[in-house]
C-alpha cells in the first residue's frame, strides 16, 4: 500500500549542553527552534516565512502521582530525521496523501529529582508543526496520573479569532469573530441556553481547531491530532501576553489522565500559512500525526448518503416517543400511542421509497426504540435497551423492505448520555445490527455523562469512544457519533468512524436561535480541520 | 408455596388532626409510639416490655432535586394492617419461616408547599421494628435526587457498643467494643493500614449492624433490610444525646441518590431483646422485610463447601500472578513464569483430588486469568478479562478431570473494584463459565472503584451488585462477593446471591495484625445478622 517509504537519520547524538535545536519543513517555510535555557526549562518556536508565528512559548507538566513538576530538564539525547511517504486513505476527499516532514526528538530527563524520561517529539510539515510529549518505558514511571498539562502557544499579538467557548461537555455553540482580547466565553456560553448539557469553566477559554488570522495576513490554526487515551485540551488566553495555555479536561475527581508507560499525549498542531486557500488541504497534515489504519478489512465501509426520520421530530410535527407518557416506567402493552410517533412502520416505508426513488444508500430511524417517553435531562441510567422497537415499528418487515427497495436503514443509538448502560448494551446491539442487515449506526451522547461526574471531553470519555470505534469495527459497522468529542483525524486508524457532529448541526435551525449563514462557511477552518462532520445539511419535504 | 397468609385491614381513615399512633408487636413485648406535633414535625419511638429503646426520635428528608426538606407534614391518611404469613427459603437454616407483624403506614404530605406525598411504613415484629420512606407515584413527584436522609435513633444512654468505623469503602475492620462515647471512628480506621481502600468519613461514625447493650440488659441492634437503588447507611452518633443519624453514602458529585417516582428506601431496623440468644433469631425480621425470590428457577442453587487455590497466595507461597513482572503490559507470549504461580493445572489438580477423597463440592482457582501482573492499587480501568488463563492453566483439562472426579470448578473474577470493566465482560465472562461446566463465581473488588468518585457502598455500586445477582440468575450461576456492600437480607430476593465477604475474613490472619479470637464471635451478633458470610475459616494443608 506504502508508495514510497524513506527515513533518513539525520543526526543522532548524546548532547549535554545543546541550547538551540533548529529545524525547517521541507519546504523551508516553517522554522521551528527548540531553546533549552541554562535552568533546564524548555522553549519553542515557530516562524513563518521568518515572520514570527509562536514567539518562544513555554512547556511543562505536572503529576500528581507521582507527585512532580516536570519543567527543567537536562537533554540525554536528541534526534533528528525526515520522513516522506505517500499513503492512501480508505476513502475521504484524497486518492492519496502524502506525510512528507522532518522530526526533532528530544530525550528529557527531569531536573527536579524524579529521574523521569520524557521523550518530546516535533514534527515539521510545509503546513505547520505537530508536537506530543511521550513517557517511554523506564523504570521510574509505570504508572502515573497527570494533573496538568502547561503547554503555551505564545501569540504574536492580539489575532482575530473564531472561536467558541471553552467547555467541557459540548461543542454546539455558535462561532464569534472577535480579537481574542474581546473573547468572552462566559457570555458566549449564557448565550445559548439551547444546549443541552454545556459546562463552562473559565471565561478565557475557547476550543480547538481555534482559527486565527493576524494583522500581517497571517491564518494559524490551532487544533490536536491522535486524540487517544487522554483529556481533550481547551485554550486558556493571558490577555496581557497573548498566550494560550493548555487546559485539559478533568475527570470526575478533578484528575485530567491515568497514564501507563509507555504512553503518550496527542499531538498539539500548530496550522499556518498566509494563503488562506491552504488552509483546508491543510488538514492532511493532522491525518499524517494519526496513525494508520487499525481495521483490517476495510470492505464494508462505504461513505454514503442517507436520508432520515428525524427532522420532523426536531420542528415538532412527529415524536420520538410513542405514548408521551413523561415517564419511563409504563408498560408497554398497555401505553396507548398519541399518534405522532413518527418512527412507524407506514411512515419509514415511506422514507424508504423516497430514498430508493432518488439513489440515496440509507434511512436513518430515530425514535424506533422504546425509552423516548422519558429519556432525557434527569442524570435517569437505565433509558434505552437498543434492541427494543416500540409496537408500531415492525423491524422485520422494514429490513424485508429496505432490501427489496435496495435501500439500508441505519440504526440510531441514542445513549442520553448514560454510557454506562451504553456500554452494557454494546453487543448486544451491534449483534441485533447484524441480524437486521444494518452495518452503520448513528450514536448520540445528549446530556450529563453518566459515569456521573464525567464529562464528554474527559478521558474516560475519550477512551468510550474509542471502544465504539474498535467495537463497531469488529462487528463491521460504521459508526457516526452525534456529541462526542470534536474530530483530531482518528477516521484514518479507525477508517468505520466515517464522521462525527461534534459541533453545531443543522438541527439547530429547528429549535433554536438558529445558525447564522456564514456558520457553515466557518466550519471548515474550524472543526472540520480534524475531520468530517455529519451536519445533516439538507432538509427535503418528503 | 405459602402456607398461610392473611392480611387484615384493620384501620384505614382520613385522619386530620392525629397526634399519636399507637401499635405494637403481635407477642405485645414492642410498643411503636408515631407522634406529629403541632408543627408537623415527626417523631417514632419504640419500647421494649415497656422499656424504652428508641426516644422521640426525628425523621426527615432533604431533596437536591426539586429543592425540598421533608420535615413537616400533614397526615393525609393512616392505615394499619395485621400479617401472618409462613414463607420456604429456597436454601437456608430454617427450613421455613413465618413473617408474623403488624403495619403503620402514615401517607404525609410536605407542609412546606411541594405538596409531595411520603407513604412512611413501620412494621413491628416481635423481634423489633422496620420502617422505609415510600414515595408513590404522584403528579409532583417524578425523578429526585435525594440529598440527604436524617433518620434519627435517640438511644437511652451511653451503650456499649460493638462497633466498626463508618466508612464508603470498605467493612473490612476489626470490631471494637466501647460505650458510644468512646467511638473513635478515626482512630480505628487508622488503625487499620492492612485496608487496601477504606475511606473515612467522620470521626463518629460507625457502621451497621450496630450492635448495643443497655445498662438495663437490653439488646439492641440496628441495621437496613433490602438495600436496592439506595446508598448504605452509615450511623453518626451524637454523643451528647446519644442519638444516631443516618449518612447515606454519596456518589461521584456528592449526591445520595437518584430515584424516579415509585421509589422507596431500604428499611430501617430495630431488634431488640432482653435475651442475648435470641439475637441471631432475629435476623429472620431481616429477611421478612426482604422481597420474595425473584429467580424463577432455584435448581440450580445449592450451598456447598469448597477448598480454594488462594491462601497460599495470601501467605506468599504461591502468586495470583504468572510472571511477576508487576507490568500489564506483557506479551502473554512471550513472558516467561517465576514458577510461583499457584493456579497451574498439575497444583489445582491435588486440590481436586483432596476435595474428591474429602466429600468438598468445589475447588475456587484464584489467579487462573492473565492481568494479575498489574492488578492493584493504580486505578487502572482495563486489568483483567475474565476469559484469557495464564499458559499454565489448560482449562478445559481441569474441567475435565474436576469433572471426573465429582467436583465443580468455582470461577473466581477479581474486578480490581474496575466495575466499568466488569461489566462490559460480564455476559462474555459468564457465557464462559457456562461453557465450561462451571456453576458458582467469587467475585472481588479490590481497590478504589472506576467509575472514579464512586465507592463501595454508594447507589451506583448498589445497583451494580443487584445487577450481577440477577444477570448470573440469568445464567443459572450461584455468586459469592467479596469487597461488597454489607448485607440486608437480598439472599431471599436473589438467593443465587449465596454469600457475600463484607466484612474482615480470615484472609487477615495471613498478612495483617490477624483477627482477634472473639472477631468470630462477634460476627453472629454483627455483620451477620444481614446473611451469610464468606469467612473462609478453615485452612488445609494439603
Ligand atoms: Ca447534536
Ligand atoms: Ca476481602
Amino acid at each position: 500500500m506504502k508508495n514510497l517509504a524513506t527515513l533518513l537519520l539525520l543526526l543522532s547524538t548524546s548532547i549535554l549542553n545543546a541550547q538551540k535545536m533548529n529545524i525547517t519543513s521541507p519546504n523551508g517555510n516553517i522554522q521551528l527552534q527548540v531553546n533549552v535555557a541554562a535552568t533546564g526549562e524548555l522553549q519553542y518556536a515557530v516562524k513563518y516565512k521568518n515572520k514570527a508565528v509562536i514567539q518562544p512559548s513555554s512547556l511543562s507538566l505536572t503529576f500528581k502521582e507521582p507527585v512532580v513538576r516536570l519543567k527543567q530538564f537536562t537533554i540525554v539525547q536528541t534526534d533528528s530525521a525526515a520522513f516522506d511517504e505517500t499513503w492512501q486513505p480508505v476513502w475521504g476527499e484524497y486518492a492519496s496523501i502524502r506525510d512528507n516532514h522532518k522530526q526533532l526528538s528530544l530525550l528529557l530527563k527531569d531536573k527536579s529529582g524524579s529521574g523521569i524520561q520524557v521523550n518530546l517529539v516535533f514534527r515539521v510539515f510545509n503546513e505547520g508543526v505537530g508536537f506530543r510529549y511521550e513517557f517511554p518505558q523506564q523504570q521510574g514511571l509505570n504508572h502515573f496520573v497527570v494533573a496538568d498539562e502547561a503547554t503555551t502557544f505564545r501569540l504574536t499579538g492580539d489575532h482575530m479569532a473564531h472561536w467558541i467557548p471553552g467547555d467541557y461537555n459540548s461543542n454546539e455553540f455558535v462561532y464569534n469573530h472577535t480579537k481574542l482580547s474581546a473573547v468572552d466565553a462566559k457570555k458566549a456560553s449564557d448565550a445559548e441556553p439551547a444546549i443541552s448539557a454545556k459546562k463552562f469553566f473559565d471565561k478565557n477559554a475557547v476550543q480547538t481547531p481555534l482559527q486565527l488570522k493576524t494583522a500581517s495576513g497571517l491564518y494559524i490554526n490551532i487544533h490536536e491530532a491522535a486524540l487517544i487515551n487522554y483529556p481533550a485540551m481547551n485554550l486558556v488566553i493571558d490577555k496581557k501576553t497573548f498566550t494560550l495555555q493548555s487546559h485539559l479536561v478533568p475527570d470526575a475527581v478533578g484528575n485530567k489522565a491515568y497514564l501507563q508507560a509507555p504512553a503518550k499525549t496527542p499531538w498539539r498542531t500548530i496550522i499556518v500559512t498566509d494563503d488562506a486557500r491552504e488552509l483546508i488541504p491543510a488538514n492532511r497534515m493532522i491525518l499524517n500525526l494519526n496513525e494508520p489504519s487499525k481495521v483490517q478489512n476495510t470492505s464494508f465501509i462505504k461513505p454514503q448518503k442517507f436520508v432520515g426520520v428525524w427532522w420532523e421530530m426536531h420542528v415538532g410535527t412527529g415524536t420520538w416517543d410513542y405514548a408521551g407518557t413523561q415517564n419511563g416506567n409504563f408498560d408497554i402493552n398497555t401505553i396507548r400511542p398519541t399518534g405522532k410517533h413518527s418512527a412507524n412502520t407506514a411512515n419509514v416505508k415511506r422514507y424508504i421509497d423516497f430514498a430508493a426513488k432518488h439513489g440515496i444508500d440509507g434511512v436513518l430511524v430515530e425514535g424506533w426504540n422504546v425509552g423516548w417517553e422519558d429519556w432525557f435531562g434527569k442524570w435517569k441510567e437505565d433509558v434505552f435497551d437498543f434492541v427494543t422497537p416500540y409496537p408500531d415499528y415492525d423491524v422485520n418487515e422494514l429490513v424485508r423492505y429496505a432490501k427489496e427497495k435496495g435501500v439500508k436503514i441505519i440504526m440510531h443509538h441514542e445513549t442520553s448520555a448514560s454510557v454506562t448502560n451504553y456500554e452494557r448494551w454494546m453487543d448486544t446491539a451491534y449483534r441485533f445490527m447484524k441480524n437486521h442487515n444494518m452495518d452503520a449506526v448513528k450514536t448520540g451522547y445528549v446530556g450529563y455523562i453518566i459515569p456521573r461526574g464525567e464529562w464528554h471531553d474527559g478521558q474516560w470519555m475519550i477512551k468510550h469512544y474509542q471502544r465504539v470505534a474498535e467495537k463497531t469495527a469488529g462487528y463491521n459497522i460504521m459508526v457516526d457519533m452525534h456529541e462526542p468529542v470534536r474530530s483530531t483525524g482518528l477516521h484514518r486508524t479507525y477508517p468505520n468512524w466515517l464522521a462525527s457532529e461534534a459541533a453545531r448541526g443543522n438541527e439547530f435551525n429547528a429549535w433554536s436561535t438558529g445558525n447564522p449563514p456564514e456558520h457553515e462557511t466557518i466550519l471548515p477552518f474550524t472543526r472540520l480541520m480534524g475531520g468530517p462532520m455529519d451536519y445533516t445539511p439538507g432538509i427535503f419535504e418528503i
